[in-house]
C-alpha cells in the first residue's frame, strides 16, 4: 500500500508513524510518501486521521505501477527529455567496451555527425568466462569524461557490482545497471540514493514481475529516474543469442510507470538482425533504443558479432526516422 | 543435397536414378529436383555424369534455404501475391473461430469496408480440454464457403488433424496448419500434395530448425507454397500468453526462402498489446500478419481475451499503413 | 463438475439429462458419470434431485484429479499392473525404433534374459526432418505381434497420426501417443474408445495443467487405463537434450489419479547420463520407466546417443532393484 | 589452455612468462598452473622448453573441467568429505532464513539429533521485492557462530553482494553464492581468495557452460574449494517453483571435476515435493543435499511454502539412508 500524508507535518513525526506503520518513507517536494508492503491491504490504524490518500495495490510493483501513478515518468536527458508529455525516442549508441581512445574517439565523431547525444559504452564487462577481457575500467571511465568534454556528448555506461558503483555513478550521466546485476541489493541501493537516470536491464532469466519489482526497490531509495530496458530473454530457441520480448513491453507500457527502452543487439546477437529489430522497437513505440556499434566490429573485444559497422548503422539510423513518423513519435 | 537433372530425361530413368541414390524426386517444369538427406556431402556415384547441378546444403532446411535459392518465393492469393519481386504485406484478419453466420457476416462486412481481401476463421478447434467448444466444423467450413461466394473474400482456416484435412483443402483458399499440428506428417504430406498456399505455423515449443524442417517437408512433397507464421513461444514468462519471437524472425528471413507472416494475437493473448505489436511487426518486414477480431469479443467461444473488437481493429489498421509506408511496403 | 447419477436410472434419461446440462455423459459398472466444463460450480437445475454424488473441480483436469478421485488408476498389463493397491514399476524397453526382425530378435532375447515382460519399438517415427528415416509401418506392427506370439512380451508402440490409429491399436498391447502428437484430437477420441491402455507422452513445450487435460480427453471418451509419461521439457539448456522435470512428476502424483512413468533416454539425449537418471526416476517413487536400448546403438536408425547398449543396459537394470527395494517398491 | 610449469623454477620468472602468455599464474605446492583463454591451442611460444605438460581444452570450462583432471575435488567439510576417493553425500539442512535465536535453536537440536553436520540459514536475503524481508545481516551471523560453539555444527550461509563478503567469509565455514549473485565478479574473487569451501549455486537462467565457467572464475583465483549446486531452473513450467535439472546434473558429473550438490526445496517452492525430490537426488549419485526446514514453516519470513517442518524432515531423513545404501554411498 502506499500512503500520502501532508507535506507539512513534522518530519520526525512522520518518520514516527512510517516506523509504526513498517512502512518505507520518502519526502516529495508536495507530500510524503509511506510504502508498506503491498500485502497490506487496509490503512494501517497509527496512520487513520493523517493519510491524505492511499493506494492498494495488487504487487510488489507499488511506486512504478500505472495503478498508482499513470503517468510515465519524465526523465531529463542532455537538452531533452523521455517519458512526461512528449513521444520523444531517444537513441543510445556506442560500442560494446572502451577499449582505446583512438576507438572511442571514432565512435563520437559518427554519433555527432548524426546529431546522436548520447554515447554508450562498457568499462566493467560481466563475462562469465575468467579468460577473457574484462574492461578498461576506471581508465575507460576517465576516458569517457574526456569525450563527454570534448563533445558533448552524454555518457551511458554500465556498473557490474558493488565495488566500483560509486565510480560510475560519479562519472556517467546515465547509470546502466546490467542483466546480470539486476538482483543486487547494494547496486540497486546505491542507485537509489544516486540522482541520474539509471537504466535497469531485465536479467534474461526474469520475470515482468521482479522486473518491475527491481525498479520499485530503486525508486523507493529515493531515486524516481528509473528506465526499464528489455534486452532479450534466454529461451529454447539457440540459433539466435536470446529472445527479445515485445509482448513483455506491451505488458511494461501497460501497467508501469516507466519509460521502456530496448536493446536489439544483446537480444539478436548478430548485425544482420539488428536494423529489422530496430525498426520493429521504433514502430512498438518506445522511449529508447539501446544499439551498439563499432568503428571495426572484427576486432571488438567483447560481443564482436552482434555490433553493428559505422556504414550500416548510419543506414539503419536514416531508416529509422520514418518509421518514428509514422508512429507520431521523434528520434531525439 | 540437392541436385538438378535436365528436363528432357526421361521420367523412368530419373527415378531410377532417384531410388539408386535415395533421393525424393520431383519434377518441375525446367528440371527434375532430386533431394537426399543433407548429410550426403559429394554427389552420388550414379548421377555423375547427370546432374546438372547440385548444392552441398548444412541441414535439412533444404529447399526452403536461402543457400539453395536466395530469392523469397512468390505465392499468388486473391489478385495479389506476396513474396517475389513485390514488397506486400497481406493483412489476413477474422475471429478465432467461426460461430454463427450471423457473426461471420458481420466480421466480412468490416473486413470488406476496409479493403482486406482474407477471412481468417477457425472450424475445428485444438483446444486441451476435453470439455470446451470444439468449433463448427464441417458446416464452419460451408458457411465460410458461403462467405467467398457472396462477399469474394479469400478463405483462411485451420487443419487440425488428418481426419479432414481433405475437406479443409477442398473449401479453403489458404490453408492454416496449427501450432499443435505442425509435427503431424500425414498432414504435412497432404498439404504437400495439395495445390493451395500453406499457412505452416511455428509450434510453441519448436526451434527455429525444426520450423524451417517441416517447411521442407511440406515443399518436398511438392507444393511450394509455404509461409512460415510465428505466433509466440513458450517461455518462462506467463503474463503474456507467449512471446513472439522476432529474433527468430530476422533468422527467418535471413536464412529462409519462405515469406513470414506475423499473429501477434496468439502471442500476446491481450487485446490490449495487439496493435502496438501489429505496428512492430509491419515495421520488421514481414509478408503478412494475421490479426483476431471479433464483433463482440466478450462472447467469443474461443480466445476472448485476445480478440480485438472492430472499432480497436479499424484504429490499428489505419495505423499500420503509415509503417508500412515508411519501411517501403504496401499493406494489402 | 462431475455429476454422479444412480446406474439403475433409464438410460435415455440419463442420456436426456446429459445434454440439457451439456454434460458428456459415461456409463460405469455401478454408476453413470456425467462431466461439464470445471466452469459450471453448482448442480445444473435439470440435474437437482437425481444426482448421487457431485465434484466441484478447479480445473478441466477432472476425471484425472485427486480430488475426484484420490486413488491411483489400476492398469493390468501382462501378469501383473501397475497403480492401484500395488507399489509396481514396470520397465518397458526396447530400440527406439524397429528396424529389423534380426535386430528385435536379439532386443527381445535380451529383455526375456532379464525377466523384462515389455518391448518397446516404433513403428512410426515422428522426425522433424522428411529426409530421414520414418520407421518400417504395418510391416513393423506385424513383426512385433511375431515377437509378442514367440515370447510372451507385451508389445509397446506409438502412433503418430490419425491415419494409422486403427492399426496401432489394433497390434499394440500399450498403445503410446508420441509428445509431439498429444494435441491430436481425433488420435485422443481413437484412443479413448479403445480398451487398452495408452501412454500418453507430455509434449515438451507442454504444461503440467494441459498435459492432465488431455488425459482427462481421453478418460472422458470412455478408457480409464491412461498412464501419464515425463519424457522432458524444452527449456533454455542445450548441453542435454531436454530437461526432466522431477519437479512436475512430483506435481503430477500429487494432484492426479494416475500411473506416472518416466522416460530418461529421450531427456537426455546421451547414454552415458541414462543409468543415474534412470535411478533417480525409480527413487522418485514412479510407475515405471521407459528406457531405449539398441543391441548396435551406433548403427540405429533414430536416437543412436541415446540407446544404451545390451550390456549398459543390463548393469543398469541390476542396479536399480537396490534402489526399489530402498523405496519399497518392485520393479516388474 | 592449462599449462604445468616446474615448481623449482624462480616465481620472477614464471610471473613474466604467464604475463607474456597472458595466463593466469597459480602456485600449488608441486608446480605452477599457467592459464590462458581456451582459444588458444598451441603452446606459446615464450613457454616452450619450460612446459611439464600442457591441456588444450574446447571451452573456458578448464581448471573445473575433467578433460584437465579427471578425478572429482575433494572438499573436507567437518570431520569428513566429499569428493576425492570417498562416496559421501552430506546432508546440509536447517531454515531458508534465520530469524531469531529461539528459532536456530530448535533448528540446531533438530539436526544434532539426527546427526547433521552442517547447518544452512540465510543472513542475507536477495528478494526481488524492497517491501519484504531482508535477513539479520550481521547480527544473523553472530548468531550462527554462536549455535557453531555451543554445538560444533559447521554454518553454511549465503553471500548476496560484494558489500558484506569479507563478513560471511570470516563467519561461515562453507560460503555458499546465491544463484542470483552467481555471475558477480567481485563476490566470485573475493572468494576465490578465501581459503573456505565455496558452494556455487547455478542461477535460475543459466546455462551449464556458464555455471562450469564461474566456477573456472573462482578456481582461477586459487581457491580449488568450489561444490557445484543445481537448485532448479527456470522454465515455461509454473506449477512448480522452478524446474529441478537432473539432465544437467548428469552432464556436469560427467564434464565437470567438481562436487556436485541438490537443493530440491527451492526447485520444486512446494514442502509436498521435497521428500521424494530427495530421494531421486539421492540415487543420481550426488554429493550433498540442500535442504530447507524450520520449525514452524507457516510463521517463516521467507519460502515458507517449501520448508519441511521438523516431522516431515526426519521422516525423509530416516528415507534417505537406504536409498544411499542402494547405490553404495553414505549419508553424512
Amino acid at each position: 500500500m502506499i500512503i500520502h500524508l501532508p507535506v507539512n507535518m513534522a518530519q520526525q513525526q512522520v518518520e514516527d508513524l512510517a516506523r509504526q506503520a513498517e512502512a518505507i518513507c520518502l519526502k516529495k517536494a508536495d507530500k510524503y510518501v509511506l510504502i508498506t508492503s503491498s500485502k497490506v491491504k487496509s490503512l494501517p490504524d497509527a496512520l487513520k486521521g493523517y493519510a491524505s490518500e492511499h493506494f492498494v495495490l495488487d504487487t510488489d510493483m507499488q511506486l512504478s505501477s500505472r495503478q498508482y501513478d499513470a503517468s510515465v515518468g519524465r526523465i531529463d536527458i542532455a537538452d531533452t527529455y523521455i517519458g512526461g508529455d512528449q513521444r520523444n525516442t531517444l537513441m543510445i549508441a556506442g560500442p560494446c567496451s572502451i577499449e582505446s581512445e583512438e576507438q572511442i574517439e571514432q565512435s563520437c565523431q559518427m554519433l555527432l555527425s548524426l546529431g546522436i547525444k548520447v554515447l554508450r559504452a562498457g568499462c566493467y564487462k560481466p563475462r562469465t568466462s575468467p579468460y577473457t577481457f574484462r574492461g578498461l575500467g576506471l581508465e575507460g571511465l576517465k576516458l569517457l569524461a574526456k569525450m563527454r568534454d570534448k563533445y558533448g556528448l552524454k555518457i551511458c555506461t554500465e556498473v557490474r557490482d558493488s565495488t566500483h558503483v560509486a565510480e560510475v555513478i560519479e562519472y556517467a550521466d546515465i547509470v546502466q545497471i546490467g542483466a546480470k546485476s539486476m538482483y543486487d541489493h547494494s547496486l540497486l541501493t546505491a542507485c537509489g540514493k544516486a540522482r541520474k537516470p539509471v537504466i535497469l536491464k531485465r536479467g534474461f532469466g526474469t520475470t515482468l514481475q521482479e522486473f518491475a519489482n527491481c525498479a520499485d526497490f530503486i525508486m523507493s531509495c529515493g531515486n524516481e529516474q528509473v528506465i526499464l530496458c528489455e534486452r532479450g530473454i534466454r529461451t529454447f530457441e539457440t540459433k539466435t543469442r536470446f529472445t527479445l520480448d515485445l509482448c513483455g513491453v506491451a505488458w511494461l507500457k501497460h501497467y508501469t510507470n516507466r519509460p521502456v527502452i530496448l536493446d536489439p543487439s544483446h537480444a539478436m546477437g548478430y548485425d544482420y538482425g539488428v536494423p529489422d529489430l530496430a525498426r520493429a522497437c521504433m514502430a512498438m513505440g518506445v522511449d529508447g533504443l539501446l544499439i551498439e556499434t563499432h568503428p571495426t566490429p572484427c576486432v571488438a573485444k567483447s560481443d564482436a558479432a552482434q555490433q553493428l559497422d559505422h556504414d550500416a548503422f548510419r543506414q539503419m539510423y536514416a531508416s529509422l526516422k520514418p518509421v518514428a513518423a509514422a508512429v507520431g513519435r521523434q528520434l531525439v
